[in-house]
């Protein structure tokens, strides 16, 4: 097997990543945050499989127009086509689809995990991602939207994230849609056309209006430019559509056209938005925590009403040391049909999905996710090497771990430099050693490894070096425990006083 | 989208699961316990994708004779095969493989996550699982196979298991394999029969030495008699052969044969294994909690020296109450050859997996995770439907949650009966009542919903009446969050008293 000549290339498949443990645990931690306030709300666990028929997960990705594409999928032997789920949502109306009659209603319920995207992999777009969702599924009422804007800004609080450093943006699709369709472009005819409007405005920030205009129009360079990078075709409106769907989706509302403001679509959204305003105002959030905004559409063709985006407004240094505006981390919306398309009767829906990667990145810049608090290993090196020294070794650490410390016996083959190496490389706190002498006389060193690398790296004079703690004591074997704890605790002091 | 006619079939597909509330967090609590374990022995959290080039798999599925059986495969669009893991060990070869240089030696490190497996469902037989696994990489001395033996038995009495309800089995693969040398079945051409010896051992537990003999020499019909269920090729061993195999795998060594004795491998192993023996019982580890065995053999080809098993002996009643013994929750072994095969030099491994949703489900019928201290939310019913209305209510609700008590507006759109069913269906403890009447004196109901349903249930005569604590009072709304918490407490201390 350990043939050079024929060993397999151990590569991660392009697109996916391993995660460290300190991205680890920080998702941990973020993660009971946010499901603490989604169990404050009410909202129960609930979890599907990552894996479900192709035909129950519809074709609703964002930015893929033809069926599947962006899918990872793969025939059973029965010949049906699975898919790994590409978000919550879409295996979250199956699930309730097929489990309507048992279920309260309305449902709430809340579910994290993978989702898998079949895209072409780049920096910082990966092909596994988390997400961690919240959905009220069965009532037609935006007191229910109301509630998600509420839950996500208390979820962000939640996070560690200061008022006025995020905030929740609300609008409500109906509003663009009656717009499109006082502009001409209702009816199923146009479904297409609508679409690419959608996706259009959906990178204003991005790209700008003017960007967008072109978008809106004839078509757009990726490149910013004629003939740089790949064209994307517009929706081909004319100039004064295009005008009329910038001006509905303008963030602050200049004026309103009145072709548009007789349009029922329009009016219906433009009222069940400022239902969802007087609702979390009279629960006490200001707009500096849930701002209604024209320009939130969101990219997801399924959405049917209001529709959320968090967005975090703090600057916040990136990997390079850059102040970037961090943007959105999470967003949701109404999708009245996505249940119902399994049922044939109305089950209506409204969900928020929080992007946890991308979340977890911003907090880790923002210093808000500190892992200090996990403490390496004590390690008990092994000076000899028989199965009764082991046997000893094993003991102390036994000892230790009944004492609730976090230890372990050094488990290679090295000596004791390396193993002190080793001691260091895992940030350990505390190394036991007992060689022969020590032993003869029921005896162990005990070495305080965070003074000793101060020590060696500060200290400049005696007076000094006569002030510090000794960064090594000689104790009885008995006296293991006890003095390791009090080496632990002096050390937990010195982090707590920023030293 | 509702049209009847086209709508599609909610399904879940063949062989997964959703899981419930309960399930979900009876399976955090339990992980969180074993969590708790691996971080005390210094192991640290890794994690890889769900994703893997097929090749970096291997081809070491049990009971899976042709490459790539058994795995949900797909082709990437560069044309290289991409599967699902079907568990944790064959990803963390690859990373630690791909990592080698950076990474501490030995490597300790813990993983949980879902693994795949696609084959033919059955009951109880999913095809999505979750394992939780520790590993230490880069260690030949047995000392590390001692090590995940006392930290599974640890993870046991973690869990509420008691001492005496369960046993860590530890064997070595190489006492069969010299064992299977000494009887000529060693060398390359003889592998297919050896990895057929070793899955007609592992499958003592169910069919007992003479269907194991069968196994071993001939084969065996499924059902147990000829021309029953299918016919399963035994490895063709002669009875000598076959009853050597048994001798070596009984569980109570009674003697040993001489041919064997004087075999290296089988030296080797019996050394290996009365190494890790002295290793545990020095720690303090007695028979009752690691027991030597050598019917233990796993079912995994991967596996080259000590193998373990962590095994209930409780008699744990099953869902339809009949009481069973459990046998498995979790096993693994030394696997020496799966790292290296990546880098062409010795990279030796030893860990230990568990099988989350069995370990769960045993755990839950030993009645060892309970979920009653999840409180269902406090509801505030909704009488009157009018934005303003709406809006008191959701502020009742924003004072409640502030205050830290779970509770919701109620948000479909059915009348006070209704929702009073769904306060009973969701086992809601408190309603909170507010109609026109007590909003003009500035006054709401709060309903003790748990008294309420006991009342209605259990009094049968005035004086019993009289005692209770009222299942409803009239407060001021000033009064809303100091009443609510105090039914609240009343509650929990009549659940602590078991009333």
């Amino acid at each position: 097997m350990a043939d050079k000549s024929e060993k397999t290339k151990a590569r991660l498949p392009r697109g996916f990543a391993d995660r460290s443990a300190e991205d680890i645990r920080a998702v941990e931690k973020m993660m009971a945050a946010i499901r603490s306030v989604y169990e404050l709300y009410g909202f129960e666990p609930a979890d599907q499989p990552l894996i479900e028929y192709t035909d129950a997960l519809g074709k609703f990705l964002p930015d893929q127009d033809r069926p599947n594409e962006g899918v990872f999928s793969f025939q059973d032997d029965d010949d049906q086509w699975l898919s790994l789920r590409y978000d919550l949502t879409a295996p979250t109306a199956r699930f309730v689809a097929e489990n309507y009659e048992r279920l309260p209603k309305p449902y709430r319920s809340y579910r994290s995990g993978w989702v898998f995207r079949n895209e072409k992999p780049g920096p910082g777009r990966f092909r596994q991602f988390m997400q961690f969702d919240a959905d009220t599924i069965g009532t037609p009422g935006v007191a229910a939207d109301a509630e998600m804007a509420m839950m996500m800004a208390d979820v962000m609080e939640a996070l560690g994230i200061k008022r006025g450093d995020y905030v929740i943006r609300v609008n409500n699709r109906k509003v663009l849609d009656g717009v499109l369709e006082a502009i001409g472009l209702g009816g199923e005819d146009n479904a297409g056309r609508r679409l690419t409007v959608l996706r259009a405005i959906d990178k204003l920030d991005k790209l700008g209006p003017e960007g967008v205009r072109l978008l809106l129009g004839p078509g757009r360079w990726d490149g910013g430019k004629e003939g740089e990078g790949d064209f994307a075709k517009g929706a081909g409106l004319n100039e004064g559509q295009a005008e009329a769907v910038l001006l509905a989706t303008a963030r602050e509302q200049a004026r309103q056209d009145s072709n548009v403001s007789a349009n029922a679509i329009y009016q219906e959204g433009v009222g069940e938005l400022s239902t969802i305003e007087a609702l979390v105002r009279a629960a006490g959030y200001g707009e500096d925590r849930i701002a209604m905004d024209r320009s939130v559409v969101r990219g997801l063709e399924y959405y049917t009403g209001p529709v959320f985006e968090a967005e975090l407004l703090a600057e916040i240094p990136n990997e390079d040391g850059q102040i970037v505006r961090f943007g959105s981390v999470g967003g949701g919306g109404r999708y009245d049909g996505l249940v119902s398309r399994f049922r044939g009767e109305p089950v209506p829906a409204t969900g928020f999905s929080i992007g946890v990667s991308r979340l977890m990145t911003a907090l880790k810049n923002l210093g808000k996710l500190d892992s200090a608090d996990v403490i390496a290993p004590v390690v008990v090196l092994v000076m000899d090497k028989d199965t009764e020294s082991l046997g000893r070794y094993q003991k102390m650490v036994a000892e230790l771990r009944s004492a609730g410390i976090r230890s372990e016996m050094y488990l290679g083959g090295a000596g004791m430099k390396a193993q002190l190496k080793y001691a260091d490389r895992r940030g350990c706190p505390v190394a036991i050693i007992q060689g022969g002498d020590e032993r003869a006389k029921g005896e162990l060193q005990i070495k305080d490894l965070i003074e000793g690398a101060r020590m060696s790296a500060e200290i400049t004079d005696n007076a000094e070096w006569r002030a510090a703690r000794p960064a090594q004591v000689t104790v009885a074997e008995s006296e293991l425990v006890a003095e390791v704890k009090k080496i632990l605790a002096a050390q937990a002091e010195e982090r707590a006083c920023g030293k």
